[in-house]
């Protein structure tokens, strides 16, 4: 049991904004100063494997469980505690970044709890990096418009807000991406797994 | 039934920062263009009185039912539902600005919810101005500053974070008051209601 140290995790049957969201959080955190890891709650999809290779980076370490390891852990792109990890009543969450309506959740203490009505968590991300002016490597911007092009099917989908459009823009340009063909690239990357697991 | 009006109000049995959160949300978001009225949920305590009287502000309006005249509010100060207004589960719950536990709240739809683990709903709402680039008057500093002073007794709760203590120093200087002289006055005021009540 480590003391000090933070689990930041997405929800269960993760998708490219959970994963995504978790490692940009625990990034932001540990150049913040925080001990902080990146873990999953499940298999990572096609979509997501294509987004991660694509910009070199390592998906999270898979955990059923998290209390214990931690004692406290943040969570990103849910907060419904049916969507979290089983035993996610034994920890203390200390902060939630999330974009999805609150229900079925409770603490016994004060926390940070920041959720917003945009298309995506690493929207909200991207703000918390230059509130606390913290720079966007060229690869973390990759892994935050991967999770806007996910969450708005490339800005199709009715949740997609004008903050996330012009987010996305502007990480397109420091992930060094053209927005549309990266997009539709990763997205057809998912696609391909819905095919085989039809065929299969 | 006004459709494009939002109220807001803080908790059943108001204290000062219920009354003063409710005033300076509806302040900063009238400025940023809202059609939007604090108002209350009860009776306004001697220290409210007070500070309210020594910085030349009204106190709210009182109602005991809310979706009779809006359609949508805000809340501060407090996100339990048993806390708020009898019909709040008949209203659209868009902002939540707080500083306590999260619990017995839900809604269908995302919504903007902040919950800081700070001694004040109002030290939250200072950095909301800043960071929405709307001055502090003199009035609404005196009201910050009053919230402050009366959540954490003068800074003696153990609530209170070091990020109060700077908030109400700052907020002191631009409402022209000497925190302790002005502090013990207002606490003061408070504590004669309970003399009064105790002897009525
Ligand atoms: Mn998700
Ligand atoms: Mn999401
Ligand atoms: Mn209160
Ligand atoms: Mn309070």
């Amino acid at each position: 049991m480590s003391n000090d140290k933070i689990l930041v995790f997405g929800h269960k049957n993760p998708d490219t904004d959970t994963i995504c969201s978790a490692l940009i959080y625990a990034d932001l955190k540990s150049k913040l100063g925080g001990n902080v890891e990146a873990v999953r709650l499940g298999e990572i999809n096609e979509e997501t494997a294509f987004a991660l290779n694509y910009f070199n980076a390592e998906k999270p370490r898979l955990v059923n469980t998290v209390s214990d390891e931690v004692a406290e852990v943040a969570l990103v792109d849910h907060n419904e505690f049916q969507q979290s990890v089983d035993d996610i009543e034994n920890v203390k969450i200390i902060e939630v970044v999330d974009h999805h309506r609150i229900a079925n959740f409770q603490t016994k203490e004060p926390l940070h709890f920041r959720v917003e009505p945009v298309g995506c968590t690493t929207t909200i991300l991207r703000k918390m990096y230059q509130e606390n002016n913290v720079e966007i490597t060229k690869q973390f911007a990759g892994l935050m418009v991967s999770a806007i092009i996910s969450d708005s099917l490339l800005f199709k989908s009715p949740t997609c807000t004008e903050e996330d459009v012009q987010a996305a823009k502007s990480l397109a340009e420091i992930a060094e991406i053209n927005l549309d063909e990266y997009g539709l690239e990763m997205l057809k990357a998912g696609t391909k797994l819905e095919n085989r697991s039809a065929e299969e």
